[in-house]
């Protein structure tokens, strides 16, 4: 049983309405999943028709002129589910407060099952890479429309309206979009969001867009230059290029994710340059998930795992990464990434 | 306790990042308020600095390289926080599962105030009010841009990525936003996400925008004509300004929200025409929240409660709805609202 977002959409193909926060017309979306491997959502009728065919939804109300106790119903429903259960497996941080009560009432045993959901969840099939594809192919839009926009005189916000426009064009609707669109000095800071700052003469530009179409987030990152970037910055970034390139090489089925780290990391530092954040992640229906490619860990990547790889350099006023997503196999990697890494 | 991301805003000031969901370097804040008024707010690091200075930041670790179980270091610091008590007042369905089995396991007895938060948290201090007023100032600029943009043969998207971007240029950032937009036989539908439909000669557009500016929401709904609307259409909106006027001539101290919503729904009438929505409700650190203007409750209002009003009225391919904000005092409401509300 899980209440997480993104366990909910790989389970029941619903993408819940995020870019608001929490809907005051609904309640957390729980699914239980049964031992027989069927899935049951109980979530608000407004968002019912999210669920894939083959999921048992059992529906709460959602907007109502009356005032309804969305909290108490979704309890109330995922109770009757288990009911007869002596032990369930959760995901226990994700789940309501009521439910969770609801369940010690009953004298449910529960068993905290969240980091073996998030290992499952790390293997795409095929379909999942497919929706994974069309959302970077949406990133892909984004980042050309950021290349394009970038002029001296023009503001971040100005960049970002154009991106994200973009963004929403290529998806044929609204997106959510998690995002760093930083320029000039502000490259340093790894990322941020996008503000009033003018691009100026000299300026880079860094941005890393990951949107969410249907229930798969994509990511990529690419760093450009206004005109001529510093020579310190353009030498970091054909490092970083070439970290990135030495890091996919490697992205094959039995690699130990820290030895990628390790490898994107070295090539980073030949050049003098280092990054403080992850080498990479797994992406899908979270934008960050497993597996993490990070050192000190003894993940193993297997067929199937879809990995973002973004490694990068920060220096003094200036900072470049470059990203691409990768699926990977028993042979080579297959890149679905499509934007322009130039600087 | 809560965490309810309203509720924490309410007392911390902290207003969380939401337009892309849960982030995975983080756990839900939760926020503990002391019978002597002074609030603790269990929180990522990388959010500690979003709170007010009086509050008490016990921050566990936000983005990290290392794998870090942040639910569990939650739930560590808000036991903690109550250690020694035998019964907390909790927003029960808010409460993270890890947090909620953690009390039951000492034992610890829980009562469920959510009912009374939410009715405190309706009746706003006279900082709250400039906040929500800033935030329409955003809408403001939102309901001018949809207006200017809107032409024969522009996308509902193209006019999203304007309005979007006014409201971000106002506020000088990224804002989270939820919004209607529909144009044509849409508008009948109440509302919707803008889509690729190309506005077309004698379509109405329903735009309803609802951005958080900092902690705080704004809302404000117009309905405008691309030419000259049908006549139906406009009979229907000249009877919404009518029952938006009258709902406002009525929001004082003491007044049955009831009362207000049976005027406007009558002047409606009056007009032939109706509405399947509620007359309006509370907006603050959520955008819906107390008191609904509905009927059928004996909620009445407070001064220093700040109500949204959207009287509208919807037909055979066409719909229009009108919007104001108010804030009820013991005479007459002041309208915060400053869009332009004509056809």
């Amino acid at each position: 049983m899980s209440a997480d977002l993104a366990t909910v959409a790989w389970l029941t193909g619903l993408a819940t309405d995020i870019e608001s926060g929490p809907s005051p017309f609904s309640a957390a979306p729980v699914v239980v999943l049964d031992p027989d491997g069927s899935a049951l959502l109980a979530t608000s009728e407004d968002e019912a028709e999210g669920a894939a065919d083959d999921v048992d939804v059992r529906a709460f109300p959602g907007f109502a002129v009356e005032d309804v106790d969305r909290a108490g119903e979704s309890a109330r429903v995922v109770l009757e589910a288990v009911a007869g259960a002596r032990a369930v497996a959760v995901d226990l941080a994700t789940l309501p407060g009521t439910v969770a009560a609801a369940l010690a009432r009953e004298g449910i045993d529960l068993a905290d099952v969240s980091a073996d959901l998030r290992r499952a969840r790390a293997v795409k099939d095929r379909e999942e890479v497919e929706a994974i594809r069309h959302a970077i192919a949406v990133a892909d839009a984004g980042q050309a429309a950021a290349r394009a926009a970038l002029a001296v005189g023009r503001t971040e916000l100005d960049l970002w309206t154009e991106t994200r426009g973009a963004m929403e064009r290529a998806a044929g609707g609204r997106i959510p979009v998690l995002a760093d669109l930083v320029t000039g000095p502000r490259t340093a800071d790894v990322g941020g969001l996008p503000g009033d700052r003018a691009v100026a003469q000299g300026d880079l530009l860094l941005v890393d867009l990951v949107p969410r179409v249907g229930a798969y987030w994509a990511d990529s990152c690419a760093t450009v230059a206004v005109d001529e970037a510093p020579v310190e910055a353009r030498r970091a970034h054909d490092a970083s290029r070439h970290a990135l390139e030495r890091a996919i090489a490697l992205c094959q089925s039995g690699t130990r994710v820290e030895d990628i780290d390790a490898a994107a990391r070295e090539t980073v530092a030949e050049a003098g340059g280092a990054y403080p954040h992850h080498t990479g992640h797994g992406i899908g229906t979270a934008y960050h998930e497993e597996p993490r490619v990070i050192g000190g860990t003894d993940r193993v990547l297997e067929p199937g795992m879809v990995v973002a790889l973004e490694p990068g350099a920060y220096g003094d006023g200036w900072g470049v990464r470059v990203e691409q997503v990768v699926v990977v196999t028993e042979g080579k990697p297959e890149i679905l990434s499509g934007h322009d890494l130039a600087l």
